[in-house]
Protein backbone atom coordinates (compact mmCIF):
# COMPACT_ATOMS: atom_id res chain seq x y z
CA UNK A 1 0.00 0.00 0.00
CA UNK A 2 1.40 3.31 -0.85
CA UNK A 3 0.08 6.63 0.35
CA UNK A 4 0.80 9.99 -1.79
CA UNK A 5 1.40 12.58 1.10
CA UNK A 6 5.30 12.92 0.81
CA UNK A 7 6.02 12.79 4.68
CA UNK A 8 5.63 10.22 6.83
CA UNK A 9 8.01 10.40 10.09
CA UNK A 10 7.73 7.78 13.20
CA UNK A 11 7.71 8.65 16.64
CA UNK A 12 6.45 7.28 20.31
CA UNK A 13 3.40 9.27 21.46
CA UNK A 14 4.57 11.13 24.46
CA UNK A 15 1.34 13.41 24.91
CA UNK A 16 -2.59 13.06 24.34
CA UNK A 17 -5.02 15.78 24.83
CA UNK A 18 -8.68 15.10 24.37
CA UNK A 19 -11.26 17.57 23.31
CA UNK A 20 -15.05 16.82 22.70
CA UNK A 21 -14.37 17.02 19.00
CA UNK A 22 -10.50 17.40 17.95
CA UNK A 23 -7.93 15.58 20.20
CA UNK A 24 -4.37 16.79 20.16
CA UNK A 25 -1.30 13.90 19.65
CA UNK A 26 2.25 15.04 20.22
CA UNK A 27 4.89 11.82 19.56
CA UNK A 28 8.90 12.30 19.80
CA UNK A 29 10.46 11.16 16.59
CA UNK A 30 14.14 11.22 18.14
CA UNK A 31 16.95 13.97 17.40
CA UNK A 32 15.22 16.55 19.04
CA UNK A 33 12.27 16.02 16.53
CA UNK A 34 8.58 16.37 18.17
CA UNK A 35 5.37 16.40 16.04
CA UNK A 36 2.58 17.51 17.42
CA UNK A 37 -1.24 17.13 15.55
CA UNK A 38 -4.43 17.65 15.96
CA UNK A 39 -7.04 14.78 14.70
CA UNK A 40 -10.66 14.26 15.52
CA UNK A 41 -11.51 12.33 18.86
CA UNK A 42 -13.19 9.81 16.94
CA UNK A 43 -10.22 8.65 15.22
CA UNK A 44 -8.19 8.71 18.69
CA UNK A 45 -10.56 6.08 20.29
CA UNK A 46 -11.17 4.35 16.65
CA UNK A 47 -7.14 3.58 16.55
CA UNK A 48 -6.76 3.44 20.35
CA UNK A 49 -3.95 5.75 20.55
CA UNK A 50 -2.40 6.39 23.49
CA UNK A 51 0.99 7.43 25.40
CA UNK A 52 3.84 4.81 24.40
CA UNK A 53 2.16 3.64 21.01
CA UNK A 54 4.82 3.21 18.07
CA UNK A 55 2.54 5.89 15.33
CA UNK A 56 3.49 7.79 12.31
CA UNK A 57 2.69 11.19 11.32
CA UNK A 58 1.59 11.46 7.20
CA UNK A 59 1.72 15.33 6.34
CA UNK A 60 0.89 16.51 2.83
CA UNK A 61 3.83 18.31 0.91
CA UNK A 62 1.06 20.92 0.06
CA UNK A 63 1.17 21.87 3.92
CA UNK A 64 4.64 22.16 4.30
CA UNK A 65 5.85 25.99 5.05
CA UNK A 66 9.23 27.21 5.05
CA UNK A 67 11.05 29.74 6.91
CA UNK A 68 14.64 30.99 6.07
CA UNK A 69 16.62 33.25 8.84
CA UNK B 1 8.62 36.31 17.37
CA UNK B 2 6.56 33.81 17.78
CA UNK B 3 4.03 31.32 14.86
CA UNK B 4 1.19 29.29 16.15
CA UNK B 5 2.31 26.53 13.86
CA UNK B 6 3.28 23.85 16.36
CA UNK B 7 5.81 22.02 14.31
CA UNK B 8 9.18 23.96 13.12
CA UNK B 9 11.96 21.14 11.84
CA UNK B 10 15.17 22.55 11.23
CA UNK B 11 17.29 20.78 7.78
CA UNK B 12 19.31 21.23 5.07
CA UNK B 13 18.23 21.77 1.65
CA UNK B 14 18.61 18.38 -0.64
CA UNK B 15 16.94 19.12 -3.60
CA UNK B 16 14.55 21.76 -5.31
CA UNK B 17 12.10 21.17 -7.93
CA UNK B 18 10.26 24.37 -9.88
CA UNK B 19 7.75 24.35 -11.71
CA UNK B 20 5.65 27.14 -13.16
CA UNK B 21 3.42 28.36 -10.41
CA UNK B 22 4.72 25.51 -7.47
CA UNK B 23 8.49 24.30 -6.52
CA UNK B 24 9.13 21.36 -4.39
CA UNK B 25 11.98 22.17 -1.89
CA UNK B 26 13.24 19.14 0.37
CA UNK B 27 15.26 19.23 3.59
CA UNK B 28 17.83 16.53 5.53
CA UNK B 29 16.42 16.89 9.18
CA UNK B 30 18.80 14.31 9.97
CA UNK B 31 18.40 10.80 12.13
CA UNK B 32 16.53 9.65 8.48
CA UNK B 33 13.87 12.32 8.98
CA UNK B 34 13.51 14.19 5.50
CA UNK B 35 10.75 16.89 5.25
CA UNK B 36 8.99 17.40 1.51
CA UNK B 37 6.90 20.91 1.09
CA UNK B 38 5.77 22.45 -1.99
CA UNK B 39 5.86 26.23 -1.71
CA UNK B 40 5.07 28.73 -4.73
CA UNK B 41 8.01 29.32 -7.25
CA UNK B 42 8.14 32.81 -6.24
CA UNK B 43 8.64 31.84 -2.26
CA UNK B 44 11.93 30.23 -3.57
CA UNK B 45 13.07 32.86 -5.69
CA UNK B 46 12.62 35.37 -2.63
CA UNK B 47 13.74 33.43 -0.15
CA UNK B 48 16.45 32.29 -2.74
CA UNK B 49 16.46 28.97 -1.34
CA UNK B 50 19.52 26.87 -2.54
CA UNK B 51 20.06 23.96 -2.02
CA UNK B 52 22.79 23.36 1.00
CA UNK B 53 20.49 26.15 2.75
CA UNK B 54 19.17 25.12 6.29
CA UNK B 55 15.65 26.47 6.47
CA UNK B 56 13.23 25.29 8.83
CA UNK B 57 9.68 23.66 7.69
CA UNK B 58 7.04 24.81 9.41
CA UNK B 59 3.46 22.49 9.58
CA UNK B 60 0.20 23.58 11.15
CA UNK B 61 -0.53 20.29 13.63
CA UNK B 62 -4.01 20.45 11.98
CA UNK B 63 -2.74 19.21 8.76
CA UNK B 64 -1.53 16.35 10.58
CA UNK B 65 -2.80 12.71 10.11
CA UNK B 66 -1.24 9.94 11.94
CA UNK B 67 -1.07 6.03 10.86
CA UNK B 68 -0.94 3.29 13.57
CA UNK B 69 -0.39 -0.10 12.46
CA UNK C 1 -3.18 -0.65 9.57
CA UNK C 2 -5.17 2.74 10.33
CA UNK C 3 -5.06 6.25 9.43
CA UNK C 4 -6.38 9.12 11.48
CA UNK C 5 -7.88 10.66 8.37
CA UNK C 6 -11.70 10.39 8.09
CA UNK C 7 -12.78 10.04 4.55
CA UNK C 8 -11.60 7.30 2.77
CA UNK C 9 -13.65 7.21 -0.72
CA UNK C 10 -12.63 4.23 -3.69
CA UNK C 11 -12.75 4.86 -7.39
CA UNK C 12 -11.34 4.67 -10.59
CA UNK C 13 -9.00 6.80 -12.20
CA UNK C 14 -10.70 8.74 -14.83
CA UNK C 15 -7.84 11.30 -15.35
CA UNK C 16 -4.38 12.51 -14.34
CA UNK C 17 -3.10 15.57 -16.34
CA UNK C 18 0.73 15.88 -14.86
CA UNK C 19 2.61 19.26 -14.07
CA UNK C 20 6.70 19.19 -13.22
CA UNK C 21 6.22 19.44 -9.49
CA UNK C 22 2.17 18.56 -9.48
CA UNK C 23 -0.42 15.97 -11.07
CA UNK C 24 -3.72 16.28 -10.89
CA UNK C 25 -5.49 13.22 -10.29
CA UNK C 26 -9.20 12.73 -10.88
CA UNK C 27 -11.53 9.59 -9.53
CA UNK C 28 -14.63 7.78 -10.62
CA UNK C 29 -16.27 6.98 -7.27
CA UNK C 30 -19.86 6.14 -8.82
CA UNK C 31 -23.11 7.54 -8.11
CA UNK C 32 -22.19 10.62 -9.97
CA UNK C 33 -19.42 11.54 -7.46
CA UNK C 34 -15.94 12.22 -8.58
CA UNK C 35 -13.27 13.35 -6.72
CA UNK C 36 -9.76 15.66 -7.86
CA UNK C 37 -7.16 15.65 -6.25
CA UNK C 38 -3.57 17.46 -6.72
CA UNK C 39 -0.29 15.65 -5.03
CA UNK C 40 3.47 15.51 -6.41
CA UNK C 41 4.88 14.36 -9.49
CA UNK C 42 6.95 12.09 -7.72
CA UNK C 43 4.20 10.28 -6.13
CA UNK C 44 1.82 9.70 -9.15
CA UNK C 45 5.22 8.24 -10.56
CA UNK C 46 6.36 6.58 -7.55
CA UNK C 47 2.08 5.04 -7.18
CA UNK C 48 2.51 4.53 -11.10
CA UNK C 49 -0.98 5.98 -10.72
CA UNK C 50 -2.87 5.13 -14.13
CA UNK C 51 -6.27 5.65 -15.88
CA UNK C 52 -8.28 2.76 -14.91
CA UNK C 53 -6.25 2.17 -11.83
CA UNK C 54 -8.49 1.61 -8.62
CA UNK C 55 -7.37 4.53 -5.59
CA UNK C 56 -9.15 5.39 -2.89
CA UNK C 57 -8.83 9.37 -1.79
CA UNK C 58 -7.58 10.03 1.33
CA UNK C 59 -9.00 13.50 3.40
CA UNK C 60 -8.87 15.21 6.56
CA UNK C 61 -11.82 16.64 8.19
CA UNK C 62 -10.65 19.49 9.64
CA UNK C 63 -9.88 20.23 5.16
CA UNK C 64 -13.70 19.84 4.98
CA UNK C 65 -16.24 22.66 4.70
CA UNK C 66 -19.81 22.82 3.71
CA UNK C 67 -22.05 24.93 2.01
CA UNK C 68 -25.84 25.27 2.94
CA UNK C 69 -28.48 26.45 0.17
CA UNK D 1 -21.56 31.83 -8.40
CA UNK D 2 -18.43 29.21 -9.18
CA UNK D 3 -16.15 28.14 -6.27
CA UNK D 4 -12.67 26.97 -7.76
CA UNK D 5 -12.78 24.02 -4.71
CA UNK D 6 -13.01 21.11 -6.90
CA UNK D 7 -14.92 18.57 -5.17
CA UNK D 8 -18.97 19.35 -4.51
CA UNK D 9 -20.41 16.68 -3.08
CA UNK D 10 -24.34 16.65 -1.57
CA UNK D 11 -25.28 14.62 1.30
CA UNK D 12 -27.84 14.64 4.39
CA UNK D 13 -26.69 15.26 7.76
CA UNK D 14 -26.77 11.85 9.61
CA UNK D 15 -24.38 13.83 12.56
CA UNK D 16 -23.34 16.28 14.16
CA UNK D 17 -20.88 16.99 17.25
CA UNK D 18 -20.82 19.95 19.23
CA UNK D 19 -17.23 21.21 20.86
CA UNK D 20 -16.62 24.58 22.07
CA UNK D 21 -14.55 25.64 19.50
CA UNK D 22 -15.33 23.31 16.71
CA UNK D 23 -18.17 20.73 15.12
CA UNK D 24 -17.94 17.59 13.80
CA UNK D 25 -20.45 16.78 11.11
CA UNK D 26 -21.15 13.97 9.07
CA UNK D 27 -22.98 13.27 5.86
CA UNK D 28 -24.63 10.80 4.08
CA UNK D 29 -23.89 11.18 0.08
CA UNK D 30 -25.41 7.87 -1.16
CA UNK D 31 -23.73 4.90 -2.32
CA UNK D 32 -21.90 4.16 1.19
CA UNK D 33 -20.15 7.59 0.70
CA UNK D 34 -19.98 9.56 4.05
CA UNK D 35 -17.82 12.58 4.14
CA UNK D 36 -16.79 13.82 7.53
CA UNK D 37 -16.23 17.84 8.28
CA UNK D 38 -15.03 19.73 11.17
CA UNK D 39 -15.77 23.24 10.79
CA UNK D 40 -16.01 25.90 13.38
CA UNK D 41 -19.04 25.54 16.43
CA UNK D 42 -19.85 29.66 15.09
CA UNK D 43 -20.36 27.85 11.31
CA UNK D 44 -22.81 25.58 12.72
CA UNK D 45 -24.86 27.52 14.63
CA UNK D 46 -24.92 30.31 12.19
CA UNK D 47 -25.52 28.02 9.05
CA UNK D 48 -28.38 25.98 11.55
CA UNK D 49 -27.02 22.73 10.27
CA UNK D 50 -29.56 20.00 12.09
CA UNK D 51 -29.56 15.95 11.32
CA UNK D 52 -31.53 16.06 8.00
CA UNK D 53 -30.54 19.36 6.34
CA UNK D 54 -29.35 18.57 2.44
CA UNK D 55 -25.55 20.08 2.22
CA UNK D 56 -23.14 20.31 0.18
CA UNK D 57 -18.94 19.18 1.35
CA UNK D 58 -16.99 21.95 -0.72
CA UNK D 59 -13.31 20.31 -0.83
CA UNK D 60 -10.23 21.87 -2.09
CA UNK D 61 -7.74 19.44 -4.51
CA UNK D 62 -4.61 20.43 -3.08
CA UNK D 63 -6.25 18.59 0.45
CA UNK D 64 -6.87 15.54 -1.52
CA UNK D 65 -4.11 12.37 -0.68
CA UNK D 66 -4.21 8.98 -2.89
CA UNK D 67 -4.04 5.88 -1.46
CA UNK D 68 -2.86 2.66 -3.97
CA UNK D 69 -2.77 -0.71 -2.73
CA UNK E 1 -26.40 30.09 0.40
CA UNK E 2 -24.26 29.65 3.17
CA UNK E 3 -20.05 28.62 3.45
CA UNK E 4 -19.06 27.55 6.86
CA UNK E 5 -15.63 29.03 5.51
CA UNK E 6 -15.28 31.64 8.26
CA UNK E 7 -13.08 34.08 5.93
CA UNK E 8 -14.33 35.42 2.87
CA UNK E 9 -12.21 38.65 1.66
CA UNK E 10 -13.38 40.45 -1.51
CA UNK E 11 -10.80 41.62 -4.33
CA UNK E 12 -9.72 42.86 -7.38
CA UNK E 13 -8.03 39.96 -9.46
CA UNK E 14 -4.22 41.45 -10.19
CA UNK E 15 -2.40 38.55 -11.42
CA UNK E 16 -2.58 35.37 -12.42
CA UNK E 17 0.06 32.75 -13.51
CA UNK E 18 -1.08 29.89 -15.11
CA UNK E 19 1.12 26.62 -14.75
CA UNK E 20 0.21 22.88 -16.16
CA UNK E 21 -1.51 21.95 -13.62
CA UNK E 22 -1.55 24.71 -10.83
CA UNK E 23 -2.29 28.91 -11.70
CA UNK E 24 -1.26 31.13 -8.84
CA UNK E 25 -4.44 34.08 -8.53
CA UNK E 26 -3.57 37.58 -6.73
CA UNK E 27 -6.25 40.19 -5.68
CA UNK E 28 -6.00 43.41 -4.20
CA UNK E 29 -8.82 43.87 -1.29
CA UNK E 30 -7.42 47.48 -0.98
CA UNK E 31 -6.10 48.66 2.32
CA UNK E 32 -2.39 47.53 1.28
CA UNK E 33 -3.83 44.03 1.83
CA UNK E 34 -3.12 41.42 -1.08
CA UNK E 35 -4.31 37.82 -1.17
CA UNK E 36 -2.82 35.08 -3.23
CA UNK E 37 -3.96 31.65 -4.21
CA UNK E 38 -2.95 28.65 -5.72
CA UNK E 39 -5.78 26.66 -7.12
CA UNK E 40 -6.74 24.54 -10.11
CA UNK E 41 -5.33 25.80 -13.64
CA UNK E 42 -9.08 24.11 -14.41
CA UNK E 43 -10.60 26.14 -12.28
CA UNK E 44 -8.94 29.33 -13.33
CA UNK E 45 -9.99 28.04 -17.05
CA UNK E 46 -13.80 26.95 -15.75
CA UNK E 47 -14.30 30.45 -13.62
CA UNK E 48 -12.56 32.56 -16.66
CA UNK E 49 -10.58 34.49 -14.11
CA UNK E 50 -9.13 37.32 -15.31
CA UNK E 51 -7.10 40.40 -14.23
CA UNK E 52 -9.91 42.94 -13.31
CA UNK E 53 -12.21 40.85 -12.03
CA UNK E 54 -13.76 41.25 -8.46
CA UNK E 55 -13.82 37.83 -7.01
CA UNK E 56 -13.81 36.37 -3.54
CA UNK E 57 -10.84 34.32 -1.91
CA UNK E 58 -12.07 31.80 0.50
CA UNK E 59 -10.56 30.33 3.38
CA UNK E 60 -10.84 28.14 6.42
CA UNK E 61 -10.54 29.11 9.59
CA UNK E 62 -8.24 25.77 10.47
CA UNK E 63 -5.90 27.02 7.54
CA UNK E 64 -4.79 30.23 9.48
CA UNK E 65 -1.73 30.45 11.40
CA UNK E 66 -1.03 33.85 13.18
CA UNK E 67 2.16 35.19 14.01
CA UNK E 68 2.86 37.69 17.26
CA UNK E 69 6.15 39.74 17.86
CA UNK F 1 13.41 35.96 8.39
CA UNK F 2 11.12 35.24 5.72
CA UNK F 3 8.43 32.76 6.01
CA UNK F 4 7.32 31.09 2.62
CA UNK F 5 3.53 31.55 3.22
CA UNK F 6 2.05 34.26 0.75
CA UNK F 7 -0.81 35.59 2.89
CA UNK F 8 0.81 37.59 6.33
CA UNK F 9 -1.94 40.23 7.42
CA UNK F 10 -1.56 42.28 10.61
CA UNK F 11 -4.70 43.21 12.67
CA UNK F 12 -5.99 43.57 16.38
CA UNK F 13 -7.33 40.48 18.18
CA UNK F 14 -11.02 41.68 18.77
CA UNK F 15 -12.24 37.89 19.98
CA UNK F 16 -10.53 34.91 21.46
CA UNK F 17 -12.54 31.50 22.35
CA UNK F 18 -10.90 29.09 24.15
CA UNK F 19 -11.98 24.86 23.89
CA UNK F 20 -9.85 22.24 25.15
CA UNK F 21 -7.55 21.56 22.26
CA UNK F 22 -8.29 24.49 19.85
CA UNK F 23 -8.65 28.52 19.90
CA UNK F 24 -11.02 30.62 17.76
CA UNK F 25 -9.17 33.50 17.57
CA UNK F 26 -10.86 36.58 15.27
CA UNK F 27 -8.47 40.21 14.18
CA UNK F 28 -9.84 42.93 12.69
CA UNK F 29 -7.35 43.66 10.20
CA UNK F 30 -9.51 47.52 9.13
CA UNK F 31 -11.16 48.05 6.00
CA UNK F 32 -14.13 45.82 7.48
CA UNK F 33 -12.00 42.77 6.26
CA UNK F 34 -11.75 40.07 9.64
CA UNK F 35 -9.59 37.05 9.50
CA UNK F 36 -10.86 34.11 11.81
CA UNK F 37 -8.61 31.65 12.65
CA UNK F 38 -7.99 27.93 14.46
CA UNK F 39 -5.01 27.37 15.96
CA UNK F 40 -3.93 25.18 19.07
CA UNK F 41 -5.06 26.12 22.68
CA UNK F 42 -1.14 25.84 23.42
CA UNK F 43 -0.45 28.24 21.09
CA UNK F 44 -2.91 30.64 22.29
CA UNK F 45 -1.04 29.90 25.87
CA UNK F 46 1.85 29.98 24.86
CA UNK F 47 1.69 33.09 22.60
CA UNK F 48 0.15 34.78 25.29
CA UNK F 49 -2.73 35.89 22.68
CA UNK F 50 -5.12 38.41 24.27
CA UNK F 51 -7.77 40.76 22.94
CA UNK F 52 -6.60 44.03 22.17
CA UNK F 53 -2.90 42.26 21.32
CA UNK F 54 -1.18 43.37 17.66
CA UNK F 55 -0.94 40.04 15.21
CA UNK F 56 -0.47 38.30 12.26
CA UNK F 57 -2.52 35.98 10.30
CA UNK F 58 -0.29 33.79 7.97
CA UNK F 59 -2.33 31.79 5.36
CA UNK F 60 -0.60 29.73 2.88
CA UNK F 61 -1.27 30.37 -0.63
CA UNK F 62 -2.58 26.43 -1.23
CA UNK F 63 -5.12 26.96 1.42
CA UNK F 64 -7.43 29.66 -0.61
CA UNK F 65 -10.27 28.95 -2.81
CA UNK F 66 -11.55 31.93 -4.90
CA UNK F 67 -15.42 32.57 -5.68
CA UNK F 68 -16.68 33.93 -8.60
CA UNK F 69 -20.53 35.59 -8.72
Amino acid sequence: MKISGRNKIKGKVVNVINGIVTSEVEIDAGNGIRIVGVITKSSVDDMNINVGDEITALIKASSVMFIKD
